[in-house]
């Protein structure tokens, strides 16, 4: 596990010290609302331990990196969707913002094809 | 590790029974291009053992559900791309057509948001 970054947004979260719009919380995951919504539900999950994105996680955590996607599947049901979009960015090149994995979790509205 | 769904089309490519455009392989994990592409680069990561949606594989075989994305960023090295989208359906009402966990990978050009 790789400690906190004092500089990342999601770590900020994660420890309490900006807030978030928790939905779901698990000793190593934390789902919260984005701030800036595509749809009538999109939710960040993300893995407490900071890495810089999905394959850093999933090769430094395997256990805690699959939790990610069991969260999110609790989330889709809380929030009564029919289906849902789970979906990565990796690289600023296509989208990434925040250097801290975080699985965008979108639902609630017809989504397109192709995601972007 | 559940067992191969006779009527499951990424069963039947991970079996060999139909070709698929293998870029990658492990022993638990197929990558193969999508026959419809929706980039330069888009291809699918495929855990072989079959279920029917990322929960389910991630829930079943953590070890195995994590590789999906090692893989998936090894692909997008091979094919030289400065950043890539992973993308999972999960549910027909956003578009999942084959119930075999597939993780499809995107990249190669300008992708927007929302993904769909």
């Amino acid at each position: 596990m790789s400690a906190a970054d004092p500089d990342c947004l999601f770590c900020k979260i994660v420890a309490g010290e900006i807030p978030g719009d928790t939905v779901r919380e698990t000793d190593r995951v934390l789902a919260f609302r984005d701030v800036n919504p595509q749809a009538p539900t999109h939710v960040l999950v993300v893995p407490k331990a900071h890495h810089e994105n999905a394959a850093a996680s999933a090769a430094a955590d395997p256990d805690g990196f699959a939790e990610l996607f069991t969260v999110a599947a609790a989330v889709a049901r809380d929030e009564g969707l029919p289906g849902h979009r789970a979906v990565f960015n990796t690289g600023a090149a296509v989208g990434q913002t925040v250097f801290h994995t975080h699985l965008h979790v979108i639902g609630g509205r017809d989504l397109a094809w192709p995601p972007g």
